[in-house]
């Protein structure tokens, strides 16, 4: 299995700028081999600007940015990627705007075969695991499954938030919602992702990488912590 | 249109107990004319036990309870309902769920067309607009659509929450989320309802009730905030 991925809680870390506080391990995941990355901004309404963004940072990396909106055909601009990067916003939107633009397989076909090495940032991340259901955006469109692009068989939660328990808010804690989605049968187990935090996978190797821990939950089973550093790669296996 | 809507927010308000803080409007709104409430308790995984918790609470205020999940035929436990009442919990669930027991028709006809009165709590809330597009919950479980049993003509987002600008927190606002779905075309308006305050609605007639503020989003308008004592009845016409 050729599966490189660096899965990304969330872009922009508190006080610091656009993807600042994971540039030192884009570049080490893209390295030198990768000279132009595959964008794809359909999580953010204003794709021009959001493209904008995404360019000027990874400019400063070294890297030129293609953005799939960009190309005549989307599947063509997948199939002679070098690199893929999906940015966060609404997951919804970003699924559906994935399978209206039949890109889905062939993402997947790209990573798992060829070994296009995959980025995603908070929606971005959830779109590669095995569905959005444990997104924490609105679901402002309809997309047509939940399944996702598969690219590990779990699920992660980005932007995992622990409970404040000085807020007088009643909505259901972050906790209480991926315990709503274990009491459904047969749900694989849940990376929670702090923000600080990404999963970065390579083969059947995964390791936590960032400034903050990770809470991963299991069906069934005690939440456990994990530290920056740590091998999650017995998430990879089918069981999980 | 002998539509009558009681829409709360939240079913427990931070430091009371399980729909103390709306009690009087539920009496004021049920009357003396209904006597047995039909509960839906599909929005949570444990349904025995929720209709215990809304059982108890109803009996001090008057009203036996007869969960919809213990009759044999849901559709038929409609077509007999003197008041509907459908609890919080998840809102895929519970929206999945209505459609599953093929229910979402006979309330729609029941409570626009017998004016049996409808108390909807959060995601019980959410099911009573438009679609549950502007729900805050994970899509837990994947509906056949998110078209809800449209008792109003617009969205409403319950447990609406101002941004904290203390927070280093760096997920979507609930205004953001809200701008988010406004970003796609032809969306309705969203009532975002504060913990603490409820909608009433009589025919075409819509108040605000309760101890908080609502916010208005309306597609390409600026969001507008609203009193308790409110008239917003103008968002019953279809125009929203
Ligand atoms: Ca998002
Ligand atoms: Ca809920």
């Amino acid at each position: 299995m050729k599966r490189r991925l660096l899965l990304v809680s969330n872009s922009t870390l508190h006080g610091s700028g656009y993807l600042d506080h994971c540039q030192q391990q884009i570049t080490d995941f893209f390295g030198k081999d990768v000279r132009r990355v595959l964008f794809v901004p359909y999580a953010l309404h204003d794709r021009d600007a959001y493209t904008k963004t995404a360019r000027n940072k990874f400019k400063t990396l070294g890297y030129e940015v293609d953005s799939i909106h960009e190309a005549a055909d989307p599947v063509e601009a997948v199939r002679k990627a070098e690199g893929i990067f999906i940015g966060g916003g609404n997951t919804f939107r970003l699924l559906k705007s994935l399978y209206d633009s039949k890109v889905v397989t062939e993402i997947r076909r790209r990573v798992m075969e060829d070994g296009v090495p995959y980025m995603g940032s908070s929606a971005g991340t959830n779109v590669a695991t095995i569905s959005i259901s444990t997104t924490n955006d609105m679901p402002i469109v309809y997309p047509l499954t939940f399944a996702a692009i598969g690219l590990v068989p779990f699920n992660i939660n980005p932007h995992y938030l622990d409970h404040d328990s000085s807020s007088r808010h009643m909505g259901e804690t972050r906790e209480q919602r991926i315990t709503q989605y274990h009491e459904e049968a047969d749900t694989p187990s849940v990376l929670g992702l702090r923000e600080g935090c990404m999963l970065l996978v390579e083969g059947d190797k995964a390791t936590l990488l960032g400034s903050t821990k990770a809470r991963l939950f299991t069906r069934g089973k005690p939440t456990v912590e994990y530290d920056p550093g740590s091998d999650l790669s017995f998430l990879l296996t089918d069981a999980h």
